[in-house]
């Protein structure tokens, strides 16, 4: 089965934010879709690139097929299923951008060298700024979550 | 031991996503510092909120000291400790956000409530759009990883 919206075992079910770690809200899933949006496609290519151990990459992938996230073509003429990522799943680029901007800023020190995600023509990707519809710079301070009347 | 830059435990040492994942990259972790943005401070206001098992909990909010997303204080007048974000676990707001963001648009039905984030005048937080230095907006398509020359 697939975890569909309106699933009964969603952790918090009115929160988006909730919702999207229920489906995509783990490490190996999230380096899976990162080498998803690099052009890794096949098993062997996630299992390079990860790591990660073979049951467990069995096991993500299945899941990421079945909320959605990517899709398999096991069609004739293949060796080996195809992975790619759906339109669901392209649309996790802002929160895989958000999570390296943030690795850049506080995971490394300074000067230690690290991967860089750059444009067509070369130059680095600017930092994503969350701002308000007039366009002012919105943090954790200036925003609330407004609940859904029970 | 606190998960420094330069641990020899990276999953993928060169890649900012996966040091980002190592740190903050499971459902509890995340949903922790969600709800330390919208001010729960103490063990009891996380756990009303997430749900969580106590002993997860508790393995997690250690985590996140040690690894610089929260500070804990247990000062005197205190009956027990109070949580709240470092600079660090700020940072994750665009983390957060996109995440929220993302659901919103692929975990709900339409029409389906959920809660939302709102800035000081009650108005809706627009959708994080990546964009290039010149102002274009980017996918993974348009993008690219560049490594680390080893």
């Amino acid at each position: 089965m697939s975890r569909a919206a309106g699933d009964p075992n969603w952790t918090d079910s009115a929160c988006p934010v909730a919702r999207a770690l229920d489906l995509v809200g783990d490490r190996w899933s999230l380096l899976i879709v990162r080498d998803a949006m690099d052009d890794s496609s096949s098993f062997s290519d996630f299992q390079r690139r990860t790591g990660i151990a073979r049951n467990i990459l069995s096991d993500r992938l299945r899941k990421l097929v079945s909320r959605g996230i990517l899709s398999r073509d096991s069609g004739p003429g293949r060796s080996h299923p195809e992975y790619a990522l759906t339109e669901k799943g392209r649309d996790l680029f802002p929160v895989v951008l958000a999570l390296r901007q943030w690795g850049e800023r506080n995971a490394f020190t300074p000067g230690e060298p690290h991967s860089e995600l750059v444009d067509m023509q070369d130059n680095p990707v600017p930092n994503l700024v969350p701002l308000s519809a007039s366009g002012d710079p919105l943090n954790s301070d200036t925003t609330r979550v407004v609940k859904v009347a029970e």
